[in-house]
């Protein structure tokens, strides 16, 4: 008899914050990057990515492969997520090739649904998340043997920065010398528990979204950039050696002075692009101006701004600096929603911003995310697909 | 008898603004420059600074020497002024060794009077226009037969880019190579005649003024940019090279290209300081935004942004696109004070700047400056120093 079963796996993946920034691709095609980068996955309990992957024969073929996203039909005829499913069929297909017992899932259409608990319009970097639980999920429903590592490859022709979201903790995405992108795959440099009291404060920007995509823009930057070559041959290399020593031996001075230099050197090789690539604006500035206040005050490295492709500040500090910086912020952004009400009540300022800052920020600022270094994805039986194959109901 | 005469002489001088950019000392207290550098100047007319220079034995040697700047005394007692005092002293001395019949002004007291036609607070380059009339005034009163050249190796170590306030049109300033600095002047690549119809429109931003000054400002840059070094040793070189060939080929496509790219090299390698320096603000970035568009919609490089250490946007334009660059600033800006009126009357605008870009160059834009390239500095009999050697009447 026909084989009428709906196959389902869940995972939820992490967003990860890069502290040394991936920016230039040497292989477009393959998401190949020109230089290796380090991130801090973002715990899941405040940012997260939910995907079931699920197929069956009763799946009409005539649909093909489908992604519901945030409760909207999104293409899957890209070309990178194509090579994402195309990878991890064949390595399905080779187990069933194996072993003849095992359900031909390879040749059944693939119904993916799958949810952020974040605005997608907060500008964070969701389709790290995205690409890591969208393979992973599937990655599970085809009980595949493959290592996050090896996954990592997969994911890394999805979106190259997802592939470090296959990890908790402290992830490496090596760069590579392959061709073929075989060794440009992600791996841990420390878990969340070597280093836990990590955390992360992400001011969100009420910016418009941005002007230019990351992959044009690390395109232009490649071709057009003068000072792009010595970040890459020099600024780079020297500053993950930095960050994997400062991680070792949970150095928040070092981590944190690498983490803002690295970010104004990617900034800076954006401005030096042709015509000019700009992602932070002056409420950005402001956040950096805020956090060297706070730095003075302190009379140390307790807070390190780091900027993505886009104005939202993220800010990370230990948990013991939190007052410092925490509430410095609190105290100038009340009004701003997001705050973890149990986490600042009763927080002091360290000090308190020069109207100027402060004016910038509470004009700029449209909500406060407060989370810390996490896992990476996890297995779940929530599911986004019933039984029967429907989407589940909200 | 006494000499009791007060000897006068007056020059004018002008401002320039550098379209490869001097950013970096390689020796601080000579002034030498880590790069290379070119300038146009611009026109007196619009910009200037009018220096009086007088030397008298009625001047009581108890009161040394002076400097009157735009009716307020002004500290004289800086390295920087000193030692160009005692290097035209100096030659001063030598021409009254050789011919013992020239009165002994290099032993007189020096009084100087010095008045800008344009606000300080506008954040234009007055030192390099300062510092230039300052020399050339004097050298005129000691009735010194050195060559602008050499006057500039004087002016250099006053305030490096005064060096290139020297001379008019469009000027290079060599860095050398000698450790004396000897060789670190600059030198006039064409006249202004040579390509007279190049126009500079400025834009001032109503911002507080700077944040770091640009002599320490660039040393952080040296010291901590890890992407300074790649600019010097290669972007500078070809874009100096390709500057002097547009400039003798009257090439505006490439004059404006390498002017754009040159600014953001050097606010790229500002952004890239530790920590980070920022002399542009949004305004800043959607005078660029505008400038991209006029250029879209003209379907070629008609108009040139360059930024110095400021927010303020210096726009480099042909005559014959006057219409295409300031008809549309003009109408985007209509409310703004310091048009000439005769010369944007009647102007249609090329394009309608987008509002984002609008709203932010009207809200923070101040003044516009018209002007264009110009001569050099200018002896002129007007006096700020009357006969009896006092500070002339206004």
């Amino acid at each position: 008899m026909a084989d009428t079963k709906v196959y389902r796996a869940s995972t939820t993946a992490p967003v990860n914050i890069a502290v040394v920034k991936y920016w230039g691709k040497r292989d477009a095609k393959l998401n190949l990057p020109t230089n290796s980068s380090l991130s801090v996955t973002l715990s899941q309990s405040d940012l997260r990515t939910l995907t079931t992957a699920s197929c069956s024969a009763l799946f009409p073929a005539s649909e093909g492969d489908s992604l519901l996203l945030n409760g909207a039909p999104s293409d899957v005829s890209g070309a990178r997520t194509q090579a994402c499913f195309r990878e991890l069929r064949a390595r399905r297909a080779a187990l069933e090739g194996a072993d003849p017992a095992l359900p031909k899932l390879s040749t059944l259409p693939l119904r993916l649904v799958s949810e952020n608990n974040f605005p997608t319009a907060a500008g964070l970097a969701s389709s790290a998340a995205g690409f890591a639980a969208f393979v992973r999920a599937i990655a599970d429903l085809y009980e595949l043997p493959a290592s996050p590592s090896e996954l990592s490859l997969i994911a890394r022709q999805g979106s190259g920065s997802a592939c470090r979201s296959l990890f908790g903790g402290y992830v490496a995405w090596r760069m590579g010398a392959r061709e073929d992108g075989g060794d440009s795959m992600a791996d841990q440099v420390a878990e969340a528990s070597h280093w836990p009291e990590m955390r992360a404060l992400i001011l969100v920007a009420s910016a418009a979204k941005k002007g230019v995509s990351s992959t044009s823009g690390m395109q232009q930057t490649v071709a057009t950039s003068g000072l792009f070559k010595e970040r890459i041959a020099t600024v780079v290399p020297a500053n993950m050696a930095a960050m994997e020593k400062a991680i070792a031996e949970r150095d928040f001075e070092v981590f944190g002075e690498v983490t803002m230099r690295d970010s104004n050197s990617f900034h800076a090789t954006c401005a030096d692009t042709y015509p000019p690539i700009f992602y932070m604006n002056d409420v950005s500035r402001a956040a950096i101006r805020a956090v060297e206040a706070i730095n003075a005050a302190a009379g140390r490295t307790v807070a390190a701004y780091t900027f993505d492709a886009g104005p939202n500040a993220v800010i990370y500090y230990l948990e013991k600096d939190a007052e410092a910086v925490v509430g410095t912020f609190y105290h100038a952004l009340g009004g701003v929603g997001g705050w973890k009400t149990g986490a600042v009540e009763g927080l002091k300022q360290l000090v308190a911003l020069e109207d100027g800052v402060r004016g910038l920020l509470q004009a700029g600022v449209s909500r406060a995310i407060m989370t810390g270094v996490g896992e990476g994805p996890i297995k779940t039986d929530e599911y986004l697909v019933a039984e029967d194959g429907s989407p589940a109901k909200r």
